[in-house]
């Protein structure tokens, strides 16, 4: 343990303070939301994100990051395939169902339908993306997926909506 | 940290379609804004980000994207440390004038000013995040940038902007 001038300073130690300021800045920080399905041997599964965005064309990339403990993220971790939603205004409530647990999902009162491909897929959905993990990264409990977007498949357009201090707001487009 | 089965099927080529299918389907997902900063050896540098979201509390962490092929993203890479500002309505032109080259950047009369760590900084800014690069990957032309944040220093809340359809919108917070 001899001294090293080129040794970089250490980061300083995460706090819990730092952890909870985190929490607070993203609160108000909006993002649009999309829910994400994939089929494995245990059936259908699926979650709620509001950090999927776009990385690259060329492949055709997106990004999201999961929390581990779940049930559902262990599923789309698990899947030779999932598919991304990104949804509008009117499919709110139902992303606030895959966001809880015990609530009702995958009924075809929902809109939900199988794809030929195997996964549980919503027609009425904004866009959805057929997609392949590429590459995952842990973070502490969260895990960050990179995914191959093998199919766009276009729904019908709605009323963009934002997750934003824990709630479903729209967007003035005027 | 490649995720890969025992056996995965050979992913499709992804056809320009896709890439286009992609764009067009992010267009209309609307996301919230961030300005990034860092200072190098070649002085301050900036760019506007729509991708940035929270990975994890600990160790806390954010991630987003970047298109290798600008100067800005350069800088943000080979940076030490770099400044993430999560933005609101009233610094939508300035975080305009980040995604454009040529437009006037870190002026007093915008409120820039330089943290003691060496990051411009714009203390107006709804937070900054002080954070190191924890990760990258490379994805074709963009790299995706996993970091963990330093410190989180609050600013002014204002009003909550998103940005859709290559236009800056603000939030119905009723």
């Amino acid at each position: 343990m001899t001294a090293n001038n080129a040794t970089p300073p250490a980061p300083p130690v995460p706090s819990d303070a730092v952890g909870e300021g985190l929490k607070a800045a993203f609160r108000f920080h909006p993002a649009g939301v999309a829910i994400i399905t994939a089929t494995t041997d245990r059936g259908p599964s699926g979650l709620t994100a509001s950090s999927v965005s776009s990385v690259a064309i060329d492949p055709a990339a997106i990004m999201f990051s999961v929390t581990r403990a779940t049930g559902s993220a262990g599923a789309i971790l698990d899947a030779d395939s999932f598919i991304v939603h990104l949804i509008d205004g009117e499919h709110a409530e139902l992303a606030q169902n895959f966001a809880v647990s015990g609530a009702e999902r995958f009924t075809e009162a929902q809109g939900w339908t199988m794809r030929e491909t195997g996964e549980p897929y919503l027609p009425a959905a904004r866009v959805a993306l057929r997609c392949q993990t590429l590459h995952t990264v842990t973070v502490g409990s969260s895990v960050v997926v990179i995914a191959q977007v093998l199919e766009v498949i276009e729904g019908t357009r709605g009323e963009p909506v934002v997750y934003l201090d824990r709630a479903f707001h729209s967007v003035a487009t005027a």
